[in-house]
């Protein structure tokens, strides 16, 4: 029987070489699904129970999701879980209810891939070693896979601890699709992940913490943000012959990106536009019909981002009506930004001291950047409970989303035992998660 | 008592050295007043008769106006015709009943000056003979002197001619303001000035008739427009501090001009668009709360020209929406497309082929440019009238809106006599245009 | 044997089965050269000897041209004469020398199909009558299968006809590829195709003679225009951690666009500037690095044309320069505007008045688009020769480029033998054309 | 004999009374030296030995200049003094030097006012107590009527106390023009204001100070800033006959203030874009040869102000040439970020808590604005000495730049004993400052 070390490895390694995109992860969620059924005390929801289908952001088509389960099929994934996952509802609960009265607290672990090729350099761990992305295209290039592995590390030693150290109240743990983009948080939300949550920990291998054995208590710097697309539909006519014709659906997408870079900077906190893709029109001689923009806004504050929002809803439709052409807008991904509670911060410090693998440990480390995680720690501490993001310390090969990006396999049992030792503390007896 | 010539010359003279602009041409009006008045079976209609104080367009302000009529009167105008004249209300409209029946004649000739510098060169013929503006800032640089100087020698000629030749029908004689601009036809035009007309002449000294003794007995290329002021009203803030809280009327100047000069070309013909003047905001770190557009748009024809209006005014509402400002739109001159009937430039064509003054005729000269004239021309002919506009040759010192601008005085008789000739082969006893 | 009518037909059929897009039309013009081949006194010229690889604009990849070979030969062209067509040197000119000394008298037509779908709708003839393309994706919907067939016809009855009426001088026959787009002609007149011409003629089925048996003798209207494509490269990044080190390809894209269609217009003729087509960036939460952009512009006047080719060339080096990204711009077609000679009109219309075909005969009917038989056109004028460009008339099922196009058949032995009139009456013991 | 608070309202009052604007300060500037040059020991530099007219960003025209010196003679002025102050010299520097050897301190003070036209509203103390600004259109509403008065108070007192306090070293009192607009620091720093240095204190009143007794003994979040005019100049045509032959002032004013509101965000900290005026061309009907706009950058350091800057002088040259039109830019002002030096901030806070006019101290308050102390600071810090800017407490009536603005009189005092005592602390026998 492999070590908890052993066994992490090899979890991550699997979930590497099969990397799956958002809201198409059937084979990660089977195989978690696959563990987790055979821990005991564990209960699982999943489909619809884990994810509401109604309001989901950038779901797949019908199409887009046969073809990803029948690759998982292919790949392994067993049918009986596939089954349960419809179009899209690959999210995974897993529930333990504990004999005394205690606490909820819950973990959340993301484990979509990114649309990266996996370098196929010699001097890339995952090729030497054997593991490497399978799918062309796609790749685990942000760590998601350890994280799953990390989670279900987490799920072992509840198992083998939990009534050894005579823990009490519930534990849950999210596994979460679509981190990337934004859009897995909110319909695991609405399916309520985090209802009764007391604490919610969340946590990234890397990010700011990119030496070995160092763990943030908390993360700062989330970048709030909304993620959309807009299809821009006119009239189609002969640029030569009749232009005057045509409602210009290109020049509105054009006109349209200009005037979102140019929204107002905010007094309170720094913003981002990005129009990151556009696609227009069929032909040189032909005024375009049609234009598909993919844009997002940021800020750092949940209220800066409201007002890029806001600012570009309002743009988007004017300058459409401008240009007599249509404008469809859909939303593709929020997250919001989130400041961690000292009190649960505190409580990590002290889980993080007590290990062996911990070097370092630091109060807070930015992330910079936008994470959906902030939807649920909103939710948790709007009903009055505390959530904190940590970040679990690695050397990096390369930089979150590079080709070529590794992290330092000894982070994974550092990552597990840290999340035990959190749940521990806010679970067992003397814990200072007592109701 | 002087020649036909010598009065011509000296009154276009003096209307060269008191110009004035469009709908302030109170002293010029009252100049046309005092002649007229003197002249036996004219009846004069002016101030509100001629033209129609409602739905003017670019009409000066009670202010500007009481300075102009204090200007006019300080310069020797009479009070009397002044007094008629309200807030801009310049034209002035004779007519002469003939004892025999016979068809309407109408002449229009245009009296405003233009906002230009004329130069003080000594090679500049007004400046040489004493006659230059004595008004900076203003010039008859379009030959408006000239055109009205023809007027008034068109009239005398009617009462010495129309009882020895035995006229019958009626003569008209319009004098407008502010054909710069476009805007003063329209007002004479719902005043009724061409109400009952079967014949409709109006010219212009040079233009495309730059050589002396030439006579074009029409007009093409006339380009429609819509001339309009533009303000839009935003929200200041201090652009360090709370920029976001602005709503920024100078950015959304901006953005409108570029789309504006980007409306779709016409695949029924030629097209123009200008935004010739901008003035917005206060202060540089101030987010500008006000912008100020004076643009035109044009086209070949009024169809061409409407299309770039609606385009026009539809890109105005909708990207003053788009950043949040509102949008007031003046509109300040309207011009059409015209085209001049055959049968009439046959009669203007054997009346210039009977002077001796004449040259050379041809059946049309380009505009290229624009002329409210027609917008009576095609309100006669939509009534069955006939129309042309006439050319009336001159080699010019420097082209038109130049601050050397001038023609050769020699053209005003030929053009009085010219119109002359026309009015008697119409209202003559074997006129062609005999009812 | 079939008759004259039948036969076009055939080859008609045929080729519209098998419809190639420009300079991949190689099926095309290896049955072109097996009729050719077949002919007295015909001389062929191809690959190099036709068409210039110098310079040549839109031409197809290495690879491009392999896989249209590849499929020319699968649908049984012959390797004879695909191995002399190198990447995409399609064109084909066959030339007669006759005894007699006497002009040079040129035909060119094109024989390229569009990427358009073709209906399969049964009303549409070609469905009905089984000879609908073949290819998904490709259709000749201009009638240029038809041009083919006349082509092939004009030189079956110079076979028949040249020795019995003595024909003295030359006739030459051009078959040009990719006259959409407008880039097929520079390369067949860099390689001589035009080369001591002294009468040109080139003529197109339908466009603005949409009646059966309507001959129209020239073409005015048409509109030169330059068709080129634009790649912007900047640098990309994160748009969320660090947008500053991007260089926004996308946005410098849509700022050129936007300010390329304000392009001031023309006074002198009407001009056109379309941004057709739009392909920028790689994701949502990345600066773009990439954009790509397909656009033309157009004047009524090759001198129109050359203004906004110009002012696009500046704009497109300049706004590149603005935001930080390089930009490269591919000449993709090029067309003039042309004026047709009234003495080979002339020739012409006693050529269609001859035919028993002909219902209507016209001496001019405008284009309104663009069309490289223009270049032909103007370097024959330039060296003292003439040209024109007729319209062979047919009722259309739909427009050109339409999924339904269609035209009558009845009109492809009209054309043959319109063509064959002409060179009779140029090349003839009596004909006007004696040198 | 007044009391230094009366004397310190007296003052104020004046200045108040008689507002000048940037570079035009000579009247203030005579008064400053009628002051100074009263008290012993003081050495004082004005004219070109204070300011710098070398690169002097902003300076008045000599006319403009003569019509203030003019004005300032008017309102009293001394000429002696006037004389000496050219055209904008209105920079004073006073200089002790004290027996014993000691640091070099400086204390800055701005004396400029702002284009804001006063309230004349009864509830505005200087309109009840009659000291509102005799010039229509300008007004002390930032405080620098204030702080001039604390400048001299600051003088008063140094002359009292120095001698009997023993001090050592050197304290020089910097009058800066033009703060507002950050054009006075530069043409100083020039001049050798600073050199020598070794504590630098420059202050405000209110700001983020708005309790009366509140000093900061440091201030943060300055925006660096970058302000300057472009001025575009095209070739002017007629919109309607050639607008070709235009070169569009207008509309390359247009697409650069789009393009320069769209610069990107930048990831190290916020920034700032206003073009906060435009005025552009000269009629409605004439392509605009000429623009002029009034633009600022700013950011959150030095770093992001300086990537807004290069940002925004690539675009205005490349857009100029892309319209073919020529940029002039013409550096208006610059301030940087700063950062207040500890060691010094102890010395302000030891210094507050010894006065009785003091009721709290806080160690730093934000400005979210830009200030050209800066340059000072950073020039002293960069040869080793240090700096800070302090923030003087008091209710304000209306926010800085408001017609109504008016600050607590108190302040007076509790400024100019302040900067005696931090003086006293840096220049007396125990000083920190000893060297």
């Amino acid at each position: 029987m492999p070590s908890l070390a052993e066994q992490l490895v090899q979890w991550r390694r699997d979930f590497h070489a099969y990397p799956e995109l958002g809201f198409c992860e059937y084979r990660t969620a089977a195989s978690i699904c696959d563990v987790l059924s055979g821990l005991p005390g564990c209960t699982l929801r999943l489909g619809p129970a884990a994810l509401s289908a109604d309001g989901m952001m950038a779901a797949p088509s019908p199409d887009e999701a046969a073809a990803a389960r029948a690759e998982a099929l292919a790949a392994g994934a067993d049918s009986r879980w596939v089954e349960q996952m419809g179009n899209g509802l690959t999210g995974v609960i897993a529930e333990w209810v504990f004999p005394r009265p205690g606490p909820t607290v819950a973990f959340r672990v993301d484990i979509d891939a990114l649309p990266v090729t996996e370098t196929a350099a010699d001097a890339h761990a995952p090729v030497r070693a054997g593991f490497a992305s399978l799918q062309p295209g796609r790749m685990h290039a942000c760590g998601h896979d350890g994280h799953t592995a990390i989670g279900l590390g987490l799920a072992s030693l509840v198992a083998a601890r939990s009534a050894r150290e005579n823990w009490g109240g519930r534990l849950r743990l999210i596994f979460q699709p679509a981190e990337e983009g934004c859009s897995g948080a909110a319909p695991m939300l609405a399916a309520g992940a985090v209802d009764g949550v007391d604490y919610f920990i969340a946590g990234h291998l890397g990010v700011s913490a990119v030496e070995d054995g160092l763990v943030s208590c908390g993360t700062d710097s989330f970048l709030a943000t909304t993620k959309m697309d807009v299809i821009l539909r006119g009239v189609a006519a002969h640029a030569g012959i009749k232009p005057h014709e045509g409602r210009n659906a290109l020049l509105a997408a054009a006109a349209l990106t200009l005037q979102l870079h140019a929204i107002s900077r905010h007094g309170a906190g720094d913003s981002r536009i990005n129009v990151g893709v556009m696609r227009a029109g069929s032909g040189r001689n032909v005024i375009a019909d049609r234009a598909e923009l993919e844009l997002e806004v940021r800020g750092t504050t949940t209220a800066v981002n409201a007002f890029m929002t806001a600012e570009a809803h309002r743009m988007i439709n004017a300058i459409a009506q401008a240009h007599g052409v249509t404008a469809e807008e859909r939303l593709i991904g929020v997250a919001e930004s989130a400041t961690c509670d000292a009190p649960l911060k505190r409580i990590v410090r002290a889980a993080a001291e007590s290990l062996p693998q911990t070097r370092r440990v630091v109060d807070s480390l930015p992330l910079g950047a936008s994470e959906d995680a902030t939807c649920f720690m909103n939710a948790v501490q709007a009903r009055g409970g505390q959530a904190t993001y940590v970040q679990i310390g690695s050397r990096l090969a390369a930089g979150h989303h590079h080709p070529a990006f590794d992290f330092n396999e000894a982070a994974l049992v550092h990552g597990a035992e840290l999340y035990a030792a959190i749940a521990g503390r806010l679970l067992g007896p003397r814990g200072t998660g007592s109701h």
